[in-house]
């Protein structure tokens, strides 16, 4: 696999190369925006950017804009806000989830508390509405505002399935379009909406964001459960320990035997367990295949984002918009 | 003060009733909007919602339009901004402030935990800016993104200077601005600009809100350290316990003597209490008049609200509008 590798990371590089002048101003905008007289705003704001990430989600609207032929400078303002959305709900998140560790490094929560980490959120989130209102564009901010709702929801209903061994498959993909796929989805619209493209080119580059963010995210829960993931400075089976009903868990639950239900929900329900849990845990969705499974889908939803750039021209760019689907999908190996 | 009280809250009766039909609509506005598929999402706000409150903000808006002169019925889904915008931030100051009590009734904190708090106040937070893109100005969006970010400004202002007792009373004031009176000010102003009014109306109506909120905010801390405060059905010296530097707390600890200041640091950075402490804090707070002159600035922003009005012409909203800053004080009595 070493071999396949790199040429699939090399897609993220190829990507940021295209689109790298505008990403320096995006990486400058955020600097720049997330100042605050207070203190501590720009102080733990500044500790989960410079923790850096991908930065996938702005990268998407940088590409999308490209990709539909725009050539102004809005669309690295309009980046800004995606990524002040992302980073706002990865700090609700370290509340909800309780995370330790964030690519890497303390989460912020750790260090400045619940209290700090929701009002920055908050400062972030109303940030990226000030930031699309100077843009001015109403559709902009109708994709945008929505998205958050969405997100939101999202969220809250996998607060909800979590704990519970009675979710289903349709029920996790509800919660993972909400809490992850609709944010690719509105990034890449909003490049195909600053461009001024026909409704056709908007809707394909929305479907094109929407597949995308549902292959990843079955790829992270995949990962939660992979060796693959120490290499990537997270813990393995975060999702176990909290009772996250993802893909994973839900397969090898309903193939399994009695024993293995009761198995499930005193780890899952009860959250009542042993080291030995896991290790458990790992083997029963080997021997149901769950995990080979969430691949399975992960490579489906990355075919059908792969199929709604058909709509576009051929260019580099769509290239490597290609390449950033095998990318998101590839790191699982 | 029996007698004088009963016109003061007789001074709000007299405003709902003069935009009463419109404020059915922001009623019915807020129950149908935080509606969700996710079924815990207006159960929890509705749970926030149903305990009701004064509704003050969005009234302010309703009151605002009215007395430019406003005749439309874009204010209705304003002002249910302005009330999903505050009702995001009590839901967020549940995790903050890990207050028991909230308008006398359990907090969602208490009932439904600290996640789905964050996440439930996201949405409303999300769905004001759907509604406020919905009525599509943007100078109104404008305002009330501003607003929300001034307002987390506010709140992590407010926690830098919790437990710090060299907190100053400008420091305060930045953080009451922030925290509270940001928020009238832009309820006021928004509906001087749904009615088209010339700037320095609006500039008049915002100066309201602002000086309104600054004097209602006073009263609060107050209050928190008043025995009227358990006829509202709360508790009396949350900020106290919490080592909030609150008014009241700031003028005594800096007229205190070296021992008293050492209380105080116990009290409020160390939070090292005993139940005889809370009796002994009002007792100094007594003997350097704190409490009072707490009041007598609640008095100067309440006389700074009311000039404010003498721009607009006479009328009953306008003589209603000035007796909602007797109500905001006098509830201290």
């Amino acid at each position: 696999m070493e071999e396949n590798q790199k040429p699939k990371a090399a897609a993220l590089d190829a990507l940021v190369a295209l689109v790298d002048s505008d990403m320096q101003g995006v990486n400058r905008t955020i600097v720049e925006r997330m100042q605050s007289p207070v203190a501590l705003i720009p102080q733990l704001a500044g500790h989960i950017v410079a923790a850096g990430g991908k930065r996938l989600r702005p990268l998407l609207t940088l590409s999308a804009a490209k990709l539909c032929g725009y050539r102004g400078d809005r669309h690295v303002k309009l980046a800004t806000c995606v990524e002040f959305i992302h980073t706002a709900t990865l700090l609700h998140d370290d509340v909800v989830d309780e995370s330790e560790l964030r690519r890497g490094r303390q989460s912020a929560n750790a260090v400045w508390g619940n209290q700090a980490s929701v009002l920055v959120g908050d400062f972030l989130f109303s940030r990226a509405f000030e930031l699309m209102v100077e843009d001015g564009n109403l559709k902009v901010l109708a994709i945008l505002s929505r998205a958050s709702s969405v997100i939101a929801e999202g969220e809250v209903a996998q607060l909800i399935t979590t704990n519970d061994t009675d979710t289903d498959e349709a029920a996790y993909l509800e919660v993972i379009k909400g809490k992850t796929a609709e944010l690719f989805a509105a990034a890449c619209e909003v490049g195909a909406v600053v461009a001024g493209r026909p409704e056709a080119e908007e809707r394909a580059m929305r479907d094109y964001g929407m597949a995308l963010g549902i292959a990843f995210q079955l790829v992270d829960d995949y990962l939660d459960y992979s060796a693959k993931q120490e290499a990537l400075g997270k813990t393995v089976g975060d999702d176990f320990r909290e009772g996250k009903l993802t893909l994973p868990v839900i397969l090898a639950f309903q193939r399994g035997s009695d024993e293995e239900k009761t198995f499930w929900r005193r780890c899952l329900e009860d959250l009542e367990q042993t080291p030995d849990d896991l290790p458990h845990a790992m083997a029963l969705m080997q021997k149901h295949g769950s995990l080979t499974e969430t691949l399975e889908r992960a490579r489906f939803y990355g075919e059908q984002a792969r199929r709604a750039l058909d709509a576009f021209p051929d260019a580099p760019v769509k290239t490597a918009l290609r390449d950033i689907v095998d990318f998101c999908i590839e790191r699982a190996y």
